[in-house]
């Protein structure tokens, strides 16, 4: 399993990975088998491929995307718990998104599982 | 299903019952069949009764027990995530534990599943 720290450090990669708007290294953190909810109600996505059209699609439709921790990380046993804050700016205007994220790690230290706590109330106009 | 008003009010609720170490009031919010798992990588308690004897115990053995929302609450479809600080003052002396609470509501309003994401390394002696 992954330590606490390392589970922090791929919290802290996934962040930087999207600001950068790489696409690839996000994907790289997931396990191949991966579920993903964002937001938690939406409908699972599955697997890398299922992925990378997703946040693929975030980054190539912002002019600029920044993914921020906001909170301390909280790690332990097999799960990260962690506040972000997406900002993405399109078409000119700039929104923000308070979120909430829980990770599930794999034994390998691979993501095998992402929710994202967000609903349209928590996205804000700058 | 509760409306994302009513969640947050119902983590509210769960704070402020805490905060008096009202272990009634607290269980209550809780459906008979639940899940809690406080931490996460601890063993999942079933019911209230079990649930009943654990916050019991934490709000006997407290000579001050206060449990703060700390954060936005993330309230979507039937989830709300949050963090938290809990401050136990035992012995004179007292502990603060940072925590972000995910709770899973039923049909009813009631909550089916609490998990709490926090470790040894995030209480603090205060």
């Amino acid at each position: 399993m992954p330590s606490t720290e390392e589970m922090k450090a791929a919290v802290e990669r996934y962040a930087s990975a999207h600001s950068a708007k790489d696409t690839d290294a996000v994907v790289a953190l997931f396990a191949e088998d991966c579920v993903v909810a964002d937001p938690v109600d939406g409908e699972p996505m599955q697997g890398r491929d299922a992925l990378r059209d997703f946040f693929g699609g975030t980054h190539r439709n912002a002019e600029r995307f920044e993914l921020r921790v906001t909170g301390p990380i909280r790690a332990v046993g097999s799960w990260a718990a962690v506040p972000m804050r997406a900002e993405t700016t399109m078409g000119g205007a700039t929104y923000a998104i308070d979120i909430i994220d829980v990770f599930t790690f794999a034994e390998d230290g691979l993501i095998g599982d992402m929710r994202a706590y967000w609903t349209a109330s928590d996205i804000t106009e700058l």
